[in-house]
């Protein structure tokens, strides 16, 4: 059977469930206004481990875990983890999910992770591959600010249009039976790049790869905007959502009133002191692990478009001069079947 | 439909073909024995490129756009291409890969990602989300040793172990109609860490994965290895490839009749001064997409296992004392169904 609706959505055919999440974040995560929708909120950026690198295992492991004993489901049950991370050679999943003895399949999507993690989880199962699959991702502050930028004592002053790195991780376990919002369409992006190439304004590289795939899954599936309650893009921040903004009423689409970004949720934009907001695969696994799903499963929202964001650059690429590509992948969730 | 065949194994119940394959190598690698077989033996390292890093990007798009020909496909027909590569987010593959405009999967499974990527085109088109697919990676010699290792101009002394990573890359464009052998089962692996950290013996730290993945393998199918007229390993190398014939006989099985290993089989390790064989995402990628799919559709081979090994090391998880987990992937190829 073909599940193809136009270039870049499939629509799922049986009943796939986002039947457990749960998720880890970082203490000042803890303090913005999701803080209370966070399954644990870790003391320090430590967490009792003698590296950040290995901290950021650590809540991958955590997170899934907590996932496989919220959803009452055995390990042994899994079929498959898909999962990746910010960290060269994902480290953090490689690491953090090597006990499991799970079926791994390792994904680089920036972060666009955890909607490429939960697409392919659900096409996994859709596809009878699997009965049930762990979508896992995570990002730490500090692993991710060394990586990419400076070492943290140098303390360099960061630009108005910088990000702050969500430490976070979060996992989704897919089921074909049980409880939870369905998972109904998967929108696939195609890497765009517009030729911008300051690292430090990812929002702006990364707004016209959201703005394709949106695109994309409106006239994929004859939907508007309205048909859903809640689009959220994954780390856009305040630059990129306004740019999102701006470009999808270009394309002649209104998505200003149920639209918002994880990168803007997150935290306190004019307190907590993140320029532009929030960014990293945990800034969408964490709201959407924690927030998204706790009002789906209550009731407050039911139709959602989730959207991950990724920027495909690495420290190497901006040094040789590179631009920025950038991906979005899409996901439709529903709490009811039509 | 329920796919699964024991832990670890999907049985592809539709015709998913290997549509069409090209490759790209170094210029090392077109001297070796399987020269003959690779569609382009680039004349030096750079390949007119400014950096290393932009050649290994043009290999991926050059790979990809000659298996485009070849199988004298459109590109608007991949609805999916499924890619990754060794390098520090996958700039190989997000750079090489943008211009096709089609939707991209990032995948990250070190060398074993030329078996993931196939695995997971084969899933998106059994499952009735793909016509077609394209699985994509590579690796470069000069940007994967000073990644992992040392400036190339350190001019460093190799271990007897260390194995030389293959420049090249490899595309496979699978459909579910057209010529070309079957993909018939694809066997995925766990995470498997035995606890060495020597990051110049990769073929010893992911003997025991490959040995794993195997193993389930044969268990899932009741296959034996006689079934197959070759059973193929990415880049074990010398080390690795007599580890794991080991590893196997420990468990029952014996392989090293029709056994052998991509890294042996590119390299003549005798005079090419490769210390311990091949390795590299590019390693299997070009063997497969060469060699191996000229014998398939020559009727010289008709019944192949296809197995990536990736280590899922970093550089940083190495100087932090880490070990090596590793994974590998199983892909099953028949030229006829049965």
């Amino acid at each position: 059977m073909n599940k193809r609706m136009g270039n870049q959505t499939v629509a799922f055919q049986s009943e796939v469930r986002i039947f457990s999440t749960a998720c880890v974040a970082g203490k000042k995560e803890g303090q913005g206004p999701l803080g209370k929708y966070f399954d644990v909120v870790m003391e320090d950026a430590e967490w009792g481990e003698k590296t950040w690198e290995k901290t950021e295992s650590k809540m991958q492991r955590s997170a899934l875990i907590r996932a496989v004993e919220k959803g009452s489901v055995e390990v042994k049950d899994i079929n498959y983890i898909f999962a990746g991370d910010l960290l060269n050679q994902c480290i953090s999943s490689s690491f953090g999910l090597l006990d499991f003895g799970v079926p791994f399949m390792g994904v680089y999507g920036a972060c666009s992770t955890m909607a490429e993690t939960i697409g392919l989880s659900a096409m996994a199962i859709d596809g009878g591959f699997a009965d049930c699959a762990a979508a896992v991702t995570s990002s730490h502050f500090c692993t991710a600010e060394r990586q990419y930028r400076n070492p943290l004592e140098y303390g360099n002053q960061r630009t108005p249009t910088a990000q702050w790195t969500v430490t976070g991780a979060g996992a989704a376990i897919l089921s074909n039976k049980g409880d939870g919002p369905f998972v109904t369409h998967f929108t696939s992006g195609r890497i765009v790049d517009m030729g911008i190439s300051d690292a430090n304004n990812m929002g702006a590289a990364m707004a016209p790869a959201a703005a394709d795939t949106l695109d994309a899954h409106f006239r994929d599936t004859g939907r508007s905007p309205d048909f859903y309650d809640l689009i959220v893009s994954g780390d856009l921040g305040l630059v990129g959502k306004s740019a999102l903004i701006d470009l999808m009423y270009e394309k002649g689409f209104l998505i200003s009133k149920n639209y918002d970004d994880c990168g803007c949720m997150i935290f306190d934009t004019k307190r907590q002191d993140v320029h532009a907001g929030g960014s990293g695969c945990g800034c969408l696994a964490v709201t959407l692990c924690g927030f998204i799903m706790d009002a789906m499963k209550a009731g407050r929202l039911k139709n959602v478009l989730f959207m991950g964001t990724g920027a495909l650059l690495s420290p190497t690429s901006s040094l040789q001069g590179g631009t920025i590509p950038s991906v979005a992948h899409a996901v439709a969730l529903a709490s009811e079947r039509m």
